[in-house]
Order: C-alpha cells, then sequence, then structure tokens
C-alpha cells in the first residue's frame, strides 16, 4: 500500500510503498475512511524542534482518522470486523497516531489501541468524525470539559473560524445563550449558522450580557486581556488559542470579581465518545474541504500558505 | 462612649462622643477588645471613590474586630453574654462593619449579627483573632479555600510581608512544603520563622520544584508572570495581590501546561472558623505593632507613609 510519509525536517512527505499492518495483541487495523490535515503536520514538516518526536524514520502522518475495523489483534475481542471508529490521536504514553511510533492516516491502514478507538454511530460520517478527533476534540474539550458549558449559561467564543466554530456551535446546541466575536467580517457571517446570540468584532462589546464563561480560541493576547475586562463575577476564561505567546491582562477584574483562567489544549477519548453522541443530531457541520490521499502534499502547502477557510479532509 | 469617625474624604478621623449601641432583634453588642488598623481605611480617608459606600456620615471606622459579647437581642439567644467572638467584616448583603451602616471597632462597642459572629478558642488571644478577621482571612481563603493547599503539595508564596506571612505559615502549619519569595532581604529572612523549605528574591528560581500552586500575594505583575512560568503541569496561581494593576503573562505555558489562574479577594466566615481552629495550637504568630485606641489616627498616618512591618492592632 501506498502511504505519505515524513522523512525529516524540511523535506516533502514521500510517497512511499509500506507493507499491510497486521494487528497484534491489543490492536486493531483500522482501514482508513478520512484522514484530516492539520496545522500541526506543517509544523512538524518545518520546526526541527519536532524531530525528537518520531521514535523512527520514515514515519506515516495523520493523526486525524476514522474508518473500519479489519482486523482484530488477541485481547481486543471486544472489536469487531466491520465496526466503525474515530481514532483518538494520543496515546497513554503521550505518544500519538502518526509522529512517534505509530503510523498515522495518510495511509489506507494503520495500527490502533484502545487508547484510540471511539465507537463512531451510524449517523456520524467519516469526514466529520476524523475532523472531530482533534480540532472537534479540542474545541469540544475547551467549551465543555473545562469550560463547563451548558443550558442556561451565557457563553462568549472568541474567534469563530475553525475550533471556534465548532466550540460556539457545540455550546449552542448544548443549549447554552452564545455570544462570538472575530475581528474578520466573513467570519462573523457565520453568525446565524452557527445559532449566535450576537456578533460581534470584540468579545468586549457584550459586557452587558453577564457572560459565566469565554472560550479564547484565538489567543491574541488582546483577546485574552478583552476575555478578563468582560466576564461576570465567578467567570471563567479558558484559553485555547496561542495567536501571540503572551498577554497583557489586568489584574484588577481577575480579583474583584474572582475570575478564573484556564488553559486548555487536546482532550480525552471521553469528550470524543460525547461529541459523537452530539453529532448524531446531524446539527454541527463546520467547514470542510474534501480532498483525495494524493492532495495531501497540496492541502499541506496551502495551510502553510494560510488563509484556508475549513478542515482539509481526504477520504478514501 | 469616644469613638473615632470618619467624617468624608480627605478629612481627619474625629473622636466624638457617640451613643451607647443597644442590641435589636437579631443582633448582639460586642465589646471590642482589639480592633485591626488596615490599609483600606487609609484608602477610605484619601479616595473619594469609596464616599457612596458610606451610608451615613460620620461613621464609626475600624473592620478588624474580636470581642465579648456584652448584650444579646431577639433571635440571638444561641449566643450570651460573655462568648468570646471574632467578627468577619462583611454582612451578607455586601456591606461591612466600620463603612456602609453599621459602625465599627474605632470605638468600644459594636453592632454585629449571625453574618459578623464566629466563636473565639479560648487559646486564641483578641490581638490575634482581630488580626484573622481580614489580612488572615484574605490570606487564608486565598491559599487554603481557592487554592486547596494541603499536606504533601509543593506551594510557592511570592510575597511574605503581611497577608503572604501568614499564607505561608498556614499552608506549612497545614503540612505543606512552601517555598518563598520576596524581593525584600528583612523580609526574606522571616523565612525561618514561617518554617519554609526555601526562600529567593524570585519565585522562578523555584521551577526544578514543581510547584502545584502559587499564591501571589505581592501582585507586581512581574511576580504574575513569574508565577505563571514556574508552575508545574496542572498547577494553580492564585492571585491576591494588586500592586500593580496590570500583569504581562505568558499564554504558552498557561495552555500547554493547562494552568489555572484564580483571583482571591476576602473571605467568609467559615474560613474564619478555620482559621481560629488552626491559631488554637499557638503556632500562628505574625508580626503586630500592639498600640491604643488614642494612637489610631497615628498608625494611619503611618500606614499611608508606608514601610510599616506588622499589623497594627489596638487594644481596649
Amino acid at each position: 500500500m501506498k502511504a505519505w510519509q515524513f522523512t525529516g525536517t524540511n523535506k516533502p512527505l514521500e510517497l512511499n510503498e509500506v507493507p499491510e499492518p497486521h494487528a497484534g495483541p491489543g490492536q486493531v487495523v483500522v482501514e482508513v475512511k478520512a484522514a484530516g490535515v492539520c496545522h500541526s503536520d506543517v509544523t512538524a514538516l518545518d520546526d526541527p524542534g519536532w524531530m525528537p518526536l518520531f521514535f523512527q524514520l520514515p514515519r506515516t502522518m495523520g493523526h486525524e482518522n476514522a474508518g473500519v475495523i479489519v482486523e482484530v489483534g488477541e485481547g481486543m475481542e471486544h472489536w469487531k470486523v466491520g465496526d466503525r471508529v474515530g481514532l483518538a490521536p494520543v496515546m497513554s504514553d503521550g505518544d500519538a497516531l502518526g509522529y512517534g511510533k505509530w503510523d498515522g492516516g495518510f495511509g489506507p491502514k494503520l495500527l490502533a489501541t484502545d487508547d484510540n478507538l471511539v465507537k463512531l454511530p451510524d449517523e456520524v460520517p467519516f469526514d466529520l468524525a476524523a475532523m472531530a478527533t482533534d480540532a472537534g476534540l479540542t474545541a469540544y474539550h475547551a467549551i465543555m470539559a473545562v469550560g463547563g458549558a451548558k443550558a442556561g449559561m451565557k457563553v462568549g467564543v472568541i474567534g469563530l473560524g475553525g475550533l471556534g466554530y465548532i466550540g460556539a456551535r457545540v455550546a449552542v446546541l448544548a443549549g447554552a445563550e452564545v455570544y462570538g466575536a472575530d475581528i474578520n467580517p466573513q467570519t462573523r457571517d457565520l453568525a446565524e449558522e452557527i445559532g449566535l446570540a450576537g456578533v460581534a468584532e470584540s468579545i468586549t462589546e457584550f459586557k452587558d450580557k453577564n457572560l459565566d464563561l469565554i472560550v479564547d480560541y484565538a489567543g491574541f493576547g488582546s483577546t485574552t486581556a478583552g476575555a478578563v475586562e468582560t466576564l461576570a463575577e465567578y467567570g471563567t476564561l479558558v484559553q485555547v488559542g496561542m495567536g501571540r505567546l503572551e498577554a497583557n491582562i489586568s489584574t484588577y477584574p481577575l480579583i474583584i470579581n474572582q475570575l478564573t483562567i484556564k488553559g486548555s489544549k487536546s482532550g480525552t477519548k471521553e469528550d470524543l465518545e460525547a461529541l459523537y453522541e452530539l453529532m448524531k443530531s446531524g446539527k454541527l457541520n463546520p467547514p470542510m474541504n474534501i480532498i483525495e490521499q494524493k492532495d495531501i502534499p497540496d492541502a499541506i502547502d496551502k495551510l502553510r500558505a494560510g488563509g484556508v477557510v475549513g478542515r482539509f479532509i481526504a477520504k478514501y
């Protein structure tokens, strides 16, 4: 089978002939049906700081995967051939599909374990399922698991592209009253589709709404600071975005309003299960660009250039 | 009886003859045995922004009080004459002793309700009990109730004068391994008395200690930033001090280490009960300057000038 492989920093992905994987003890083979292309892939290709993550080269990349089980190893009889699954990217030892010692979904088949496997409901298509494993998971974890968004809560979301679209939509579907902010007027046009109660250029325009929770998916420093000034007493800011790596915050509202700021990254298998449950409704449809396996390097180039709207998902 | 009263912004306290209070329904009269002088009193005297807090003028100031019940009003029979009590300063409606509509302890007697009254163990002297009601309460609330300091935890405390001394000592008595930081070398000399496992000019010198919790009682912006860079994964920073009103923090460790930052102010009656319980051991003895009622205005002038070590406590 043919797989796009990482061979070293600043080298293009190579389409290599690789052996078919077979399931060892505690493993299954998943036939990949959809694999997302992520900005982390660009960083891994370009930044020598990521090299130590790769246990052995070449390595088949692709950490956002969904597919069907085609072979079941010893001790994995709770899964069966034909099961539809989504794959949480991170292993319990901190390693991840498509990086350290595990091949990813830029090839047609991969090995997975119970660290990864999440049952995929029939109602959720593979492309959405793949998108959910990383972008969806990170967005969901921040607003639901860390932020505790729920029905009746007033929630602000900063940044409505990518993760922010998903986070805001998930909170709307959970019954929260959601206000969005984005500096990009085209992204603000998504407000109705997401189901926002209000949209503005800056979250500070919603100071009068008494927001209990703000999730900053943009992270441009000024957004963090604006959130701190906007939250209601005892409110919580969840920081996800790292657009800039510092923020000049006012400590007065932090202390007087007894606010909480929490950093959030990635998410858990349980988050992914909960997200698939929510997606069964068919009401979470963030923008996606469907491509073929052969187009993966081109998608990476486009992500590197910037300005892409919607996740690239390769369908097999 | 004679009481030091606030009569308006930028006016000195006036020693006025005032009527003795009598307990109405839901009230008791407390004979004040010790009353702390707080930097908030200076601010209230100097800053016109505090004027709206005063329901009626003149008003007897003093919000850090301990004493003995000398009269019990209707419905307050669960208290009796002779009970030793400390008084939590803040009422359930947000008002406070010595400010809005309640006279404080800069006079010999005051009215209190169940919002304020905390039983004072025989082992705790009145001067310490008064100190505990505000400085002690705020320090305790931040490190114990908000920060969750406990035995086995590794804790950093920034600022070892005033609140920081108390916070660090409380955490030590609770069994935590406590590291302190202060820019003042004289304050660092208190390390042994407090029982610190280490002391330094900056908390960042304890990066290798994997601190679970840091409480910043100084709040000079750089201290907040240093704490964020120093905490272990999943660590918590509690921000109390407002030495400067902004902080330029790095969001990278916030997100990657999934940190929590919480603002903390004041504390609850339950905190004060817990603090008195801890003080029964006799092992919490922060620096105090014992004065008489007549010296209160002079103590306020000294606080205004700055550089005071130890709480001013007027004993009656």
